[in-house]
């Protein structure tokens, strides 16, 4: 496997574990300034401050989060790239209320930016989904 | 505006005028051969081979077909293109039936091969909206 590949894969596990320990700062970290998010029935969210925003309108009710991310293809070129996964992520509130399973693909497109490689465009296509799906 | 950016907005203009007409054989050319289509809740759509079947099944139910595409943000770096737009398709079964109204973004990785632009990967978040929306 390709460094870059590797790297992009690295990049991967770390948005999850620290999405998975609330650790906003580090996911921050893992996108470019100008990240746009595009997910089905919402307006985008366009930029680094979007996301921080909506991170912790979200972290208000707490909650606890698990995913993972088969990677179906990355494909380097340069300081692009293209990749999409098959990502399962399931939320559950520490305080009560139902946990959510939420499944489906992700079309993202990264940049290597001072030797480090960045989320930069992201299509989110998850979709409720019970167990075993 | 640059040469690369023209040709990939031409694209999707023939891509539209084309699906509007039926012409498979028109949209088949604007795709790569191993062209992935991601959609919320359904598998991934993997090579013109895949699209083409979709294709005809859908048309044993004639309709006509409207859309409009606006083009938020073209990149290219090379051979290589992303872009994301607002895109709206509404459909209208010919033999009677509702009309569905579509809305929604779509992210899309495109390749420039033996000097023309191709649709590569394609993510579609469009939901079924009312009037307006």
């Amino acid at each position: 496997m390709q460094s870059d590949e590797k790297e992009i894969r690295k990049l991967i596990e770390n948005w999850i574990s620290a999405s998975k320990a609330g650790d906003l700062e580090t996911v921050l970290s893992l996108m470019t300034d100008d990240v746009v998010f595009l997910t089905p029935g919402r307006p985008p969210m366009i930029g680094k401050e979007s996301f921080a925003a909506a991170s912790k309108a979200l972290s208000e009710q707490p909650f606890e989060m698990s995913a993972v991310s088969d990677i179906e293809e990355i494909q380097v070129f340069g300081d692009w790239a293209h990749m999409w996964t098959k990502l399962t992520v399931v939320v559950t509130p520490t305080k009560g209320g139902q946990t959510i399973r939420r499944a489906g693909h992700t079309l993202s497109v990264l940049k290597k930016q001072g030797g480090k490689w960045l989320l930069a465009r992201d299509a989110n296509m998850l979709t409720v989904a019970p167990e075993g799906e």
